[in-house]
């Protein structure tokens, strides 16, 4: 497969239409769980996950996303996206993982791994992470990678009908060269 | 035509293909002052701010986006644009105007009258306003309307070869409603 | 809302998706009514009525065609198009209104505005008004205004499975210009 | 070649983008005499009778034109068209033909044959033919088919950049049926 | 009918979308006798054949395809189409016909026409004909036609859940200009 | 990168955008070269070269499609890409590589692992090699992976306006699965 190797367990793919099966399947058992993230959380049906699937190939064709899976021992846990805007040189990064790989480091790595490739590889300068605020776990993974918390948005997110405050962190390319 | 009338000499009205010739040239006699700006600072050519008026009709026709100018005594003399996300009922402005009107409260009356737009006509719950940091005078605006200040993005906008931050206001139909 | 006021009460305004449920409702309660004017009379369910608010904004972002509705006492009531052909500097007018309405004048002053709007504004040269022959009133509206009936067009027009003759009215900019 | 053969000489063909520089070269030659019907006068450059030749390929997709080139001899001298409302089951005809060939009733052979089409095949209901008030030649070809007057059309069209009234023509299915 | 008249009783007519109804009716006839050519064998519904003709209209106007259905005697019995590839001006021609009309040699003479139609009217250089290679009848029409064969493909044909094997023909502009 | 690593020092990389200047480079420098193969011989301006890789990735995203770089020591040396039949579970490899790379076995190392791809990840029953006929070097990589020769095609694709025989070879899954 065309991935991006995070270690020796987890690689990163660019999303095709042939895996929108495997990742409705891990959306479906995870619904109350995505729902804390920022993505895939108004998904309900298979179809829903395939017009997803072909959006973001779209994107990808468009040069404004790159859409990944994240696989662990070939099998699909969760996602991660990249979504790029050339003309700031900038980029944010959203994600969600299935909740039996939680707590293990794997969201983390994944996004180090992201980054590594929007700052060298696509040479953005500046990554952004919105969290839900009330989710801790996520909120996390930024402050982990040295991320700056820029600002706080107040009733951000509409999630299962309701509002919700989103933190958002940014990394300059500049901290992270000099950082890792 | 078809507008909405913010006090007797200002009006604002859905930007028109037949509005090109006058936007572009406002665009290119504040290029300078555009600059502090979030928007247009990229255009060089008419056919570009056509391109620019193309695009935004078609966000228009999609429910994205509602683009209007600024009319003062049937001049134009700047735009300002809802971008809409009816997924998380919130919306973010930009506007930018001519140099020769600063200073007179015709971008906050502007800002005013898309703001009630916004939360009385299409229900949205919540507006960001995103300003250059460096531009005293455009965040003034939102202070000025009552928005909070949610936070400042470092290196976020790219404007004539160097990396602005950018300062980050939000303000929800609770405030407003309250407030004015 | 971004609109033309006509008068006290009467206002059109740029039809969005937001007024498809409203301008559906109106159209089945008129049903019947509505199947003497030239438009709207094959719209069976609110997936139709969407259909025609999107192809109708497509149009306008064509620049060749303004479509709007008519509100009266901010309730929607009708609507009434200019379809636009910019290498001849002609249009035609296409309207309904619900039958509540009819007969105080309101189609009447609404096509005013829209002659005003498409040769004032969009400086065009010629303006049409097909009307079914048969209907007294829709042909009323064109007279009444100084249009010229320029022909008669035999079974021109199907509705309801039966062919129906248009009369067909013209209008210059000269006549309206010296007319009004 | 797909065709419709008018007589031993004459056949109407599917406009295709091979023919497009055949049909460029007669309307160059023409530009004048075109001038007087209500087409293809604003043509310039090959690559706008390339436009002209997608675009008209494009509504014969769509179901809602059949544009034909006229061949005299295997050489192509002229083009007529038929642009389909189904929805109304009606139809109109648009022709020119190179000044050579003028006034040998090739016009009005290749529109009868149009009209066979459109009414047996098509099973069209009415059929509408547009002339230029002072091209008397050009009006001639309905007459002679037996269309009636059915109006006149003041400043209805701009050719070279100035308004021409038009004479509109239409025949009905069951007089077509009855006289031929 | 724009057509190209085979021989007194049959003719080739580019596909419409009118024509699906009947197209419809004849595929579904001959299902299982279909199956052993190349094409249609997917088809289910009525809605699969309009949207088999819809696409091959787009490809007629980029100019990829020539789609046409066979008539006997005002009949439709079966369709030949002409893959284009300007770039190598070479072709492939796709058939079938009903069962009811085989063995009558018109399948021969259509393919004929095509070919004329390929190398005189197009200025192709090459066709190629695929066949299901235990299919005799099918392979027995490139053979009579003069088509050198050139390769058989093994398992390159999904027909009903199987694979069948294929016999590739093809045939020189240079050859048939000599021998016919 | 999102890569397929081949071996330590080469690995396939989905195209980008981003890789247009890169591609376009080899392509000009081996412009002679090239020729030999089937693909990128009609490229002329980077403009050429962008549509190109623009009309790949809308491939990608429509899944018909798997186009790759080749890079040797992260330098891009060559390209080759999957176009996938889904409906027959069927494939074609098409590829070229730099002369200065040529005869190192190279081509054949990668053309072994987007055979892995497409059997393995993508579960395909058949892949398709076409050769120039003339190119020894080129035919010698299907040869050398246990293709059968199972065709030659007489002027079949047109390379600097001579017309080039191609020979086809095809492999099918379970002579890989038992041979690799």
């Amino acid at each position: 497969m065309f991935k991006y190797q995070v270690d020796e367990h987890i690689y990163l793919a660019i999303t095709e239409m042939r895996h929108a099966e495997a990742l409705h399947s891990v959306i479906v058992e995870n619904r109350d769980h995505i729902g804390q993230f920022l993505m895939f959380a108004r998904i309900q049906t298979l179809e829903d996950t395939k017009s997803f699937v072909q959006a973001s190939l779209s994107n990808f064709a468009a040069g404004t996303e790159i859409p990944t899976c994240i696989w662990y021992d070939n099998q699909l846990i969760g996602s991660i996206g990249l979504r790029i805007s050339q003309a700031n040189r900038s980029a944010s990064i959203k994600y969600w993982i299935s909740k039996e790989y939680e707590g293990k480091g794997v969201m983390t790595k994944c996004c180090k791994a992201m980054i590594n490739y929007a700052f060298r590889e696509l040479k953005l300068n500046r990554i952004e992470i919105r969290a839900i605020k009330e989710n801790v776990r996520s909120r996390a993974i930024p402050e982990r990678l040295g991320f700056k918390h820029e600002g706080t948005f107040r009733q951000d997110v509409k999630l299962n009908d309701e509002l919700a405050d989103s933190s958002v962190y940014g990394l300059l390319a500049e901290e992270w060269n000099s950082g890792s």
